[in-house]
């Protein structure tokens, strides 16, 4: 190891203290620009103390102020069932975002995707986390909460309420953007496929999509899939609802991986995207720009979205008046050959 | 925040001891497993621990013990120029492989992107760190060898040497898988862009490429664009070596970003890809998948990489006779509609 090389052993605050003849108090107060030192004094303790290469201990220094200076951004949301880049999806890019944001303020981000031992949480030392889309029952808050931990929510947890400030991810609105633009380039008999669960993603367009269906007089074509199952609950899930009812001329996926698995079904099956069976999805990522042909999507701002739940929990960390809210952009259609049926005939 | 409902202050291993009317030591050795405690103690002071609600002071326990077990993933490779989807490169996909390996260790995973104030890596408490393809003179490798912290390469750094473990990601194997097939396709005049400075995988592949341009007799087109440049940078190197060399007929652009730029300044040049200019890049992530055309690229097996550079730290950071060297599978072609002239006419 590198560190085998260095020689002797780390400069302690006592080093220091000997060096620069004052006590170690008067070292510690210099150091961190705290209590009352002369100015000389505490110019030439800085001095003294880069001579010696001393280092403050982080960890005592954050055991005394009782801070972590790390945040975790957790999910109970699995990460991928395949590897590789397809793995780089909704959480990590709001990692890549999440993470800068937190640095530039002298946090770590610590990531906690969901692992098979356990909630991953339990070892981590932290002063709080942001929580990706929370279920209804979720995992990982209630871990937090066990914890007494602090934590924001990307995305509301259903069931919350005002108690638990969230950056808004707009369900309703990313549910309406995608089921009428369906119905605008011809759909009558749309399905949606959420995952099984209540994230409020799922919540919001079950609730937009029954809505939809009484007022056009259709049936409530709707089935869940369960999320670790990825790609092929999602080819599953489609290939029984077109089996149910092969009257279906769209399929809304929530989930990407599924709306990759709905194209493979409905291909399987002798139909053909956009013209038999239109497909739509929710997250513009890899998956969805990937797919052949390319999904339909809503840009959700996520980087915006990132930055603001960091900047909502560190506000909560530092306590007084922080609002319950962050808002960001509205979400925007993203439309593509998956569901351009209208566009592609014109 | 949901911690303000949190009724009363946290229970204390006094408490505990108190309750189970024990010493505080036998608390702490019968939760820990350590020392010599009496089975039927050992139960009764878990049990009474349960009740009362009481978990470890995580960081108390740290800093006695010398540990953050917290590991960082740093880097001092721009992590894109821009947002959104496509930030989720090379350091993201090793991020999401190295977090789930590290958190069943036990271990979190912190990131530490480049960031405009300062490395980042000085507010982070870590027990080591996992350095992504350092530069020879790396600001990341620097800071790290000041602080004393062990830490390990995932991709060799030039110039250190068996001094530093590394994962290897094949420079060398990877350079010949490229130019080889390039020349296979029919190129002739290839030209390479890399980025400036010294990260292995530019050293590696402008030793391969000079070698085999001696070899065939013909010029070294060479070039190198700055990283943070991204896209912008890859299409004015590209544009200024085809003004300086009208026959170049195929360009090996070693980051992702530089050869979307690339693709663009053939195109805005008149030329055609892969008809005129056939063009290959490195790392097979979103920008190499969904660029116009897609572009041949190398699987570089990043998931076994990230998993052998965490182990490898592990072993480190466990003391004894660690190896210097985790070997990951061979690279891999993977030939796109960017390089595939033969096939093509075939």
């Amino acid at each position: 190891m590198p560190t085998s090389d260095s020689p002797g052993r780390r400069p302690t605050i006592a080093d220091v203290a000997g060096a620069a003849g004052v006590s170690r108090t008067t070292v510690s107060h210099a150091l961190n620009g705290i209590g009352k030192v002369d100015p000389r004094t505490r110019a030439r303790v800085k001095e003294v103390a880069a001579e010696l290469g001393y280092r403050p201990n982080l960890r005592a220094q954050r055991l005394r102020r009782g801070q972590a200076k790390a945040i975790a951004l957790a999910s109970s949301m699995p990460l991928a069932v395949a590897g590789g880049p397809s793995r780089l999806g909704f959480y990590m890019e709001v990692a890549a975002a999440a993470a800068e944001r937190a640095l530039n303020h002298g946090y770590a981000l610590v990531l906690v995707p969901p692992v098979e031992s356990g909630s991953g949480l339990e070892s981590v030392d932290i002063d709080g986390a942001i929580v990706v889309e929370p279920d209804r029952d979720d995992p990982v808050v209630a871990e937090l909460t066990t914890r007494g931990l602090p934590y924001v929510t990307l995305g509301r947890q259903v069931g919350a309420g005002d108690r638990v400030p969230s950056v808004d991810l707009h369900g309703g609105p990313v549910a309406e953007l995608l089921l009428e633009h369906l119905r605008e380039q011809g759909a009558r008999r749309p399905a949606l496929i959420t995952g099984t669960g209540d994230r409020h993603t799922y919540v919001d367009v079950r609730e937009v999509f029954t809505r939809l269906a009484r007022e056009h007089g259709r049936p409530v074509l709707s089935a869940t899939a369960p999320e670790e199952g990825g790609e092929e609950a999602g080819y599953r899930c489609c290939a029984e609802l077109l089996r149910r009812d092969p009257g279906i001329d769209a399929v809304c996926a929530m989930v990407d991986t599924f709306a990759v698995g709905a194209v493979r079904a409905i291909a399987d099956s002798g139909r053909t995207v956009p013209d038999d069976v239109m497909v739509v999805t929710r997250y513009d990522g890899i998956r969805a720009r990937t797919c052949e042909p390319p999904l339909t999507a809503v840009d959700l701002h996520l980087d915006e979205a990132a930055v603001g739940a960091v900047e909502l929990l560190l506000e909560h960390l530092r306590g007084g008046d922080a609002p319950s809210r962050a808002a960001t952009p509205r979400p925007r259609l993203l439309p593509r050959t998956s569901s351009l049926r209208v566009t592609a005939r014109a």
